[in-house]
């Protein structure tokens, strides 16, 4: 059940071996992660080109387009044609579909692009009603911080890449890795509406900052929390209290911060007891926790 | 000279006090990195929103329409009007420009946003000749690190901001930081068009990730040598051996890897004497390096 989808850092197709200098002009090989143009259409339409590592084409693409609501959580799909020499992606469903008029409207974000329809989220905010009975033990979120920061990984294996993971409880399921961290989280809407995820009892936890946009995308997938091991920005602080949206940043060991939402976390866990554990795992001791 | 724009920490408008719990359920109050959108217009023309901390909104809006090639280099600027209160900022020039066609297309990049030309920045880039005399030396490299990480910046104080300096030699000019890092790239472009300030000799240190995004804004601004602590991807290395830029990236103590450019660089620091120098600034005993 956990990890059901996970970083492929031994996928050859991801990464590339290249050949350059270290400090002291030796020469040296490491291993940098791949990234290439994908143009997503949408029907007859031309909607949008991101940059991806192109692991799962159609669930970034289908995730990008539920997350910008060009397709409707009921829309039927009736195919996804992912042509790789060409670098496209066609989404073709039985709806009639045409946002010439959205796609006029650019929104580029401090996060990492895919702003495109950013006003229009904030309109469709105010309507989503995140459920209020969700429950986040600490005891949860260091056994994910645990899990997740050991798994093998792009990140691990080369860097410069986010991730981004659905959880339950203290199970980490679909932990999903690309150039951009708004990728990651969209390739997870597009697996949940292929998949058919029910939405009930998930968190996210995310690597990449807590911007206005992060929070705007978390909100509008119906999710009430979201944690990352990088910081805030105010305006992503305010989004997640006026939403009621639980945001923890700065998830580190057994340190992290609550800015909103601060009702649903049970202290459970003793953070001394995991900042000992930590260390005893660093100094190679065993340990139970 | 060093740092004769540098980052505002104290500003009380950049950051803003939040209130939170920490991982034992103590209240306590963290600072948080301002962001808010701002639109910026071309003559009549809607271009983007962009998400800023909005220290600098003119230099922003006239290097960003300079490094999607929308304001040229001898273009006149009549007028930039801000208005903080709709957060618009207008760019006025003499010469009458329309850009419909190119806001059709658009292109969302692994980094931070801004992406809307990209394929535009593509065929443009071959034209480019980066000035083949430019020298690194590794002591700079080694100055240029110690001096950008001790300055007092928003980075230090807040977390969740990028940061891009213009550099010459072992000297820090221009230091901006932002929410997202393209946007620290454009306020410097902004402030070397306003500024006439030369190209000659000059240098990027970023803290972002290299990206083909990042190699291109470089590029195509007419700098050879690009720096940061962050990693790479395979196709922001290919495009930097494609246009002969200099690319240095995971910067970090002594340690360094260059994949692109590499016959600019003139090793003539003892990388074992930068280690030892770090070591003995941690350990607070008094060093001459």
């Amino acid at each position: 059940m956990e990890f059901s989808v996970k970083p492929e850092p031994e996928n050859p197709r991801l990464t590339r071996e290249m050949r350059g200098l270290d400090q002291d002009g030796r020469e040296m090989q490491i291993r940098v992660v791949e990234e290439r143009p994908m143009t997503i259409f949408l029907n007859g339409q031309e909607i949008v080109t991101v940059m991806t590592i192109r692991d799962h084409p159609e669930y970034l693409a289908l995730g990008y387009l539920l997350n910008q609501r060009m397709l409707l959580p009921d829309d039927h799909v009736t195919a996804v044609d992912y042509d790789e020499d060409i670098e496209t992606i066609v989404v073709r469903t039985e709806r009639k579909t045409d946002y010439e008029e959205k796609l006029r409207k650019k929104t580029l974000t401090s996060g990492c692009a895919q702003g495109t329809v950013f006003g229009d989220l904030m309109d469709h905010i105010d309507s989503v009603q995140l459920p209020k009975d969700a429950v986040l033990k600490t005891s949860w979120l260091y056994a994910l911080s645990h899990k997740i920061n050991t798994q093998p990984s792009l990140y691990l294996t080369a860097g410069a890449i986010h991730g981004c993971v659905l959880c339950e409880a203290d199970h980490p399921l679909i932990y999903m890795e690309d150039v951009g961290r708004h990728n990651a989280i969209d390739k997870i809407a597009g697996y949940m509406f292929r998949n058919k995820v029910s939405l009930d009892g998930k968190m996210f936890y995310t690597t990449g900052r807590l911007t206005s946009e992060m929070v705007l995308k978390t909100v509008q997938m119906g999710i009430p929390v979201l944690i990352s091991r990088s910081g805030f920005t105010a305006w992503g602080v305010e989004l997640a209290r006026q939403t009621g949206l639980t945001l923890i940043g700065r998830a580190k060991g057994k340190r992290f911060i609550a800015l909103a939402g601060e009702e649903r976390i049970e202290f459970d866990a003793d953070a001394s007891e995991v900042a000992e554990a930590a260390r005893r795992r660093r100094h190679g001791g065993t340990s139970a926790a």
